[in-house]
């Protein structure tokens, strides 16, 4: 029996999965309604504000729900204070006779409430079906709610011996496959962060171009705002979200705050008059990883992929404020160059998988 | 009909590993005798000095030959100049009518002249069979035949951040399952070679303990003989062969050169007397890596494991002389410590393979 309960969980993971990058602060979460041994309905969260998972298999049905079973991965929801109504009651509500659960709700507060109004309805209830997929499935949800700032994961790119780049030049260093599996994880992030060095040297575009999904956030740390104003980042804010986190008082107002027009003019260390877009944030305040945290947790960001510079790499792992690191090694040695991070603690990691990206491997390590 | 040579000669392959770590010089060969759909004999090349596969494989047959099938993965030898008979009269004499081989003899002077010699004598010979796999089985003997310097394999057990050890203190870096795939290599390879600072400060075995197989020679690079006198390796060098390639020869001449009793007392630099086996090798002249290399070939050095320490990977990776780069590395950050390597050049490898080894992963390259 376990592994029929097994299968119809794994189906609403699969479901799940296709809410990834759209329903973030939100978790992931398919349903699925069995009866009569055969999948009659299922539904997933589609994206942020629109129906929940249950919700959606409970109106994609066609059939009297008496009798039937609800496979969902997440504890269906009983609190009221949110865009749509909770689950719980709707689930009464349909004649559902039994569910069957992956996960709790990580949130103590509301944790296990969902499932007692349930029971208290008379319904069946199975909890802890695959538990351990469940809560990975929906690790950056689960870290947000119980810690109340995002997953970090720490993307690198490197080479044998660990240079990410020549020394002040941007270099390609791994591969298309790669370059396509970075893209892939952009569009699951809800940011991505890099350091005002990064910005200068390599003049990124951080969006995602090698497959289908959408752009993240771009958030930039830079102290004293000192990368170039027409960096391809600061060109494109109108198009896809940029923060940047800085210090720098003095040139936040002169350059970014009078946002009467499309674009504004601003202040430039040479002298020339440059223009930004009126869209881009500046957050200014402390620059450390905790506050960025903290900060980038309140504006309900999920999750990070740190994308670089060796600094920025270096503050977040010495800081121990990164749940994953990725190492993407290309078959190469730089010799000179950048090292990708410069750490002064030791740290036991785990080493989670390891998968040929064309000639590259990647490495996924998370914190012990 | 490919099929049937092919699962032959991968017997031939199985039986071939039997001798590694043994017949240094020698090639890995492995010989199965074929007769009506069935093998009836088998052998291989079991030490140096000894019996050659073919010639096991027709001694222990107990059936008429004629009409049998010789596999054999290394073309059969027809010159005289060595300890054995050759086996290509051998064969012919047997009155086995085909022979299927993986590989021709990689020397270029003898290279065909075994096949040329069984053609001659009205028997048919395939050659080619699972040829890359046959190659890849005696890479050390292609290597040193074809280049007259040994195949030089660099292991670097590493951190994370690509540290091989806190500085100047003893670490150890991976973990039990990565000692042993060690271990394991020292027992194939003819000479593990380290620096005199890995002397200095780790007081290194050398030796094969985690497996069942034969130590190999241990080789150092030692241009001033500035390793305690006292090194486990200089103790133990009566029943582990051990050369020393230095230019110091002052030193030499009071340290090692009077070998009139089984230890002899020497000089060392903090006017203690003491002793150093007799039979410890020192071999004076250049040291340099291509001048090494060449005479380790010369005392029929067919492959050499290289194990650090940091400076000794530097020079192997920088002068480009080395076949194979397997880096093992450890789930840890280490922070302060010393790099497994500095190189000056850019290089282009090629990830051959990836394993785990318990919590540390295994990633082999090879010169692209």
């Amino acid at each position: 029996m376990n592994g029929i309960h097994e299968k119809y969980i794994n189906e609403c993971f699969r479901l799940a999965k296709l809410g990834a990058g759209a329903v973030s602060p939100n978790p992931l979460v398919g349903a699925v309604i069995v009866k009569n041994g055969k999948i009659i309905s299922s539904g997933y969260h589609e994206r942020y504000g629109s129906l929940h998972a249950e919700a959606n298999a409970i109106k994609n049905a066609n059939e009297n729900l008496e009798e039937a079973i609800l496979y969902c991965n997440l504890e269906p929801c009983s609190h009221t204070d949110k865009q749509t109504p909770p689950c719980a009651p709707l689930i009464i509500k349909s004649g559902i006779k039994k569910v069957i659960i992956s996960n709790l709700d990580p949130n103590p507060k509301v944790s296990g409430n969902g499932i007692r109004m349930l029971r208290e309805a008379g319904i069946e209830v199975i909890t802890g079906t695959v538990e351990k997929e469940g809560a990975e499935l929906n690790k950056f949800f689960f870290k947000y709610i119980t810690q109340k700032i995002p997953y970090v994961t720490i993307k690198i790119a490197q080479t044998i011996d660990g240079k990410i780049a020549l020394n002040n030049s941007e270099t390609s260093i791994t591969g298309a496959e790669s370059k396509r599996f970075v893209h892939s994880l952009r569009a699951k992030y809800d940011a991505v962060l890099i350091g005002a060095n990064t910005v200068k040297i390599d003049d990124p575009k951080l969006n995602v171009r090698e497959v289908e999904g959408r752009n993240p956030i771009r958030i930039i740390l830079s102290k004293h705002l000192s990368f170039p104003a027409d960096s391809y980042i600061i060109k494109t804010s109108k198009d896809q979200k940029t923060w940047i986190y800085t210090t720098d008082e003095t040139h936040i107002n002169s350059r970014f705050l009078d946002n009467s027009n499309e674009f504004d003019s601003g202040y430039n260390s040479l002298n020339k008059t440059i223009f930004y877009p009126k869209n881009l944030t500046i957050i200014k305040g402390k620059t450390d990883i905790p506050s960025i945290l903290n900060n980038l947790a309140k504006e309900k960001i999920t999750s990070i992929l740190v994308e670089g510079g060796s600094n920025v790499f270096s503050q977040f792992i010495d800081s121990e404020m990164y749940d994953e690191l990725i190492l993407l090694i290309a078959p190469k040695i730089l010799g000179d160059g950048l090292s990708s991070f410069i750490s002064n603690k030791i740290q036991r990691l785990k080493l989670i998988s390891s998968d040929w990206l064309g000639e590259d491997i990647k490495l996924v390590y998370r914190k012990f």
